[in-house]
């Protein structure tokens, strides 16, 4: 079964409380929705900083969410000097501190993780590509710098794109670009 | 069959020409042994610039070869805006051109490549292995953002350290450090 690819660069998340700290009375606008219904890239975006180092244009994506999450790359980590784990997005029980820079304010943050290798479902999703049930799957790429990636979660929502998102280290390493086509092989 | 990781940061090969265009007469000198017999860390960095940027402190190999090599990962040739191939060492067929900048001067070279996933082998490291007459492997990391790679090359030398050498992205979309012990299943 073929999916298509979505990369996904270092990015933020911000809840109410957070996103008034760090751009306070400014209006969040939409830059380009993303193919997730409802999600979209806003216009706005954050430098963020690690015992390291800081990285500046981490996009702020909409709209705002419950929890305040940065997802990097292990890459970035190196220069963040931050050692986060892999975790399904939202979930940041041991996700690490990392400080959010915006125009009106920083703040600091238990919020750093690195995302799963992740497809998004739903219902009729997994109702017509025989996924029901299924927690993951392993992605094929064929051809030049090749591979078989392991612990591809399913991620549902009320209503999906049927796309697998990966992070700019995997796609990168497999030589990938956005739309590419993966094989679904497990 | 286990094997263990090298990770290759991006770096430079130079020729004896080249090593004089951008050091003149400074001697080369060891900072440290490579696991690979007779390769070296020298003291000496240079930067590489493409159409897009321009990345400092890559470190010179050596001893001097027969040619003038830049190695860079996908990553990497964004920063710079560049396209390499990717090809084993030495292969510089169709190599990108890069500009190699040094305390003595500049150069451009068609030089620039990704290199590929490759495993340091000799004649009785073959016959130790199993690995007669073999050209490339695939290798697994099991666990955490765990992957089977596809197109593992092995590379002859007359003495060799028994080494998987993979570049930066491979090695940070694995979670891989150095040292890591990989299985080499097909």
């Amino acid at each position: 079964m073929k999916i298509s690819v979505g990369i996904s660069n270092h990015h933020v998340h911000l809840n109410e409380e957070d996103y008034r700290l760090l751009f306070g009375d400014t209006v969040m606008e939409k830059r380009n929705d993303l193919k997730q219904p409802g999600m979209f890239a806003s216009t706005l975006q954050v430098s963020v900083e690690g015992p390291k180092g800081r990285m500046d244009r981490f996009r702020v994506l909409g709209p705002l969410r419950g929890y305040t999450q940065v997802e990097i790359s292990k890459t970035d980590s190196y220069s963040l000097g931050v050692n986060p784990p892999v975790r399904n997005s939202g979930d940041l029980a041991d996700a690490v501190p990392i400080k959010i820079i915006g125009p009106n304010g920083e703040i600091e943050r238990n919020a750093c993780i690195i995302a799963t290798r992740h497809i998004h479902v739903d219902k009729k999703i997994r109702e017509e590509h025989n996924l029901v049930g299924v927690e993951k799957v392993k992605v094929q790429k064929v051809g030049e710098k090749g591979a078989i990636l392991d612990d591809v979660y399913l991620k549902d929502s009320e209503e999906a794109y049927f796309e697998l998102h990966l992070d700019t280290d995997d796609a990168n390493a497999l030589l990938l670009k956005q739309d590419d086509e993966l094989e679904i092989v497990e």
